[in-house]
């Protein structure tokens, strides 16, 4: 991989990294979300898990410091930093194809979920199912009802987050191929997101 | 099985129901958490997804009428009814051992993770991994920070919901065997629940 890489709007990657790597994920818009997950290198049905991080940090979404848990309750990833307004999403499932007959669209449509598979096909993996994303810069709006509403980003051009790696990982990034609801900014057009890793 | 069937404190039990049956979970003390599962018959990898129904319904939690999906984003479950103030918890996973050790319990402790993987192996399934749980009554606050807190439930004595299954499932439900947090109730003492089928 060319460092940093250009993760190309709409398309996925996925990347072995080692126990105290740094990935920076700089959202060179300032609207684009990043559906990320991580796979444990050492079993890989041990993955980061939403509700387990939740549960764990007693909190929606991790902040600055935080651990992020798997299913097993382990810590295997640490938000080291964060120049955004904090605001990722955890409630959201990836976005596949019946998602957008859902949302009306007819035909083939590319997907955060087909990415994911596809990213780990590239390195020989051969995924079961998608766990639940972590969302970055996605804002999800949380009514009084419960209602959930998903609107653009508050993210700034440049701003970016460094993801600590705290066992071996194959991290999945992909750059949401959202092109109908406000996930990816008003112009509900899918951009580019830079990735490096130190 | 009996039916109605008393679940005792504690404890979880798998059933094989088919399309459109009904399901009463009677919460007999009003103060009783439920973590509820279903998998699909046909393919059991295909199961009740938390991420997936919030997505499909732009909603935190199911209410009266709406369908629940799989991960596969098919209509699996439907909330015919219920008889409760209507907070139930998406959010958190299954309690199991790490957790109650982050809790400062030592030794071993009844989990609800180990009630998902017990009860379907009664039932000859080998589940892999627990998914996300519908929790039944549990009360999660989200605070202004995000911060979630798990509260006594708001149900009464008697109160039930109607869960009717859209496609061939196994359901499993277990009655949580958490004793330190409030999850079932200020007295922290798991207690017994009805299931009736119909």
């Amino acid at each position: 991989m060319a460092d940093p890489f250009i993760l190309k709007a709409g398309t996925g990657i996925a990347l072995a990294l080692p126990a105290r790597a740094c990935m920076t994920v700089t959202n060179i818009y300032g609207q684009q979300v990043v559906d990320t997950w991580a796979l444990c290198a050492s079993d890989t049905s041990e993955v980061l898990s939403m509700e387990h991080t939740r549960s764990s940090l007693d909190k929606l979404r991790p902040c600055v410091g935080d651990d992020l848990y798997s299913n097993r309750r382990r810590p295997v990833l640490n938000l080291a930093k964060d120049t955004s307004p904090g605001v990722h999403d955890t409630l959201l499932s990836a976005c596949d194809e019946a998602r957008y007959r859902l949302l009306g669209f007819q035909g083939k449509h590319a997907s955060c979920a087909e990415n994911f598979f596809a990213a780990l096909r590239e390195l020989g993996i051969d995924a079961p199912r998608v766990p639940s994303p972590w969302n970055l810069f996605e804002n999800v709006q949380i009514g009084d009802d419960g209602k959930l509403t998903i609107e653009p980003p508050v993210s700034r051009p440049g701003d970016h987050l460094v993801i600590r790696t705290l066992v071996d990982v194959i991290m999945v990034f992909s750059a949401c191929p959202m092109d109908i609801a406000l996930t990816n900014g008003i112009d509900r057009r899918p951009k580019d997101i830079r990735l490096h890793v130190s």
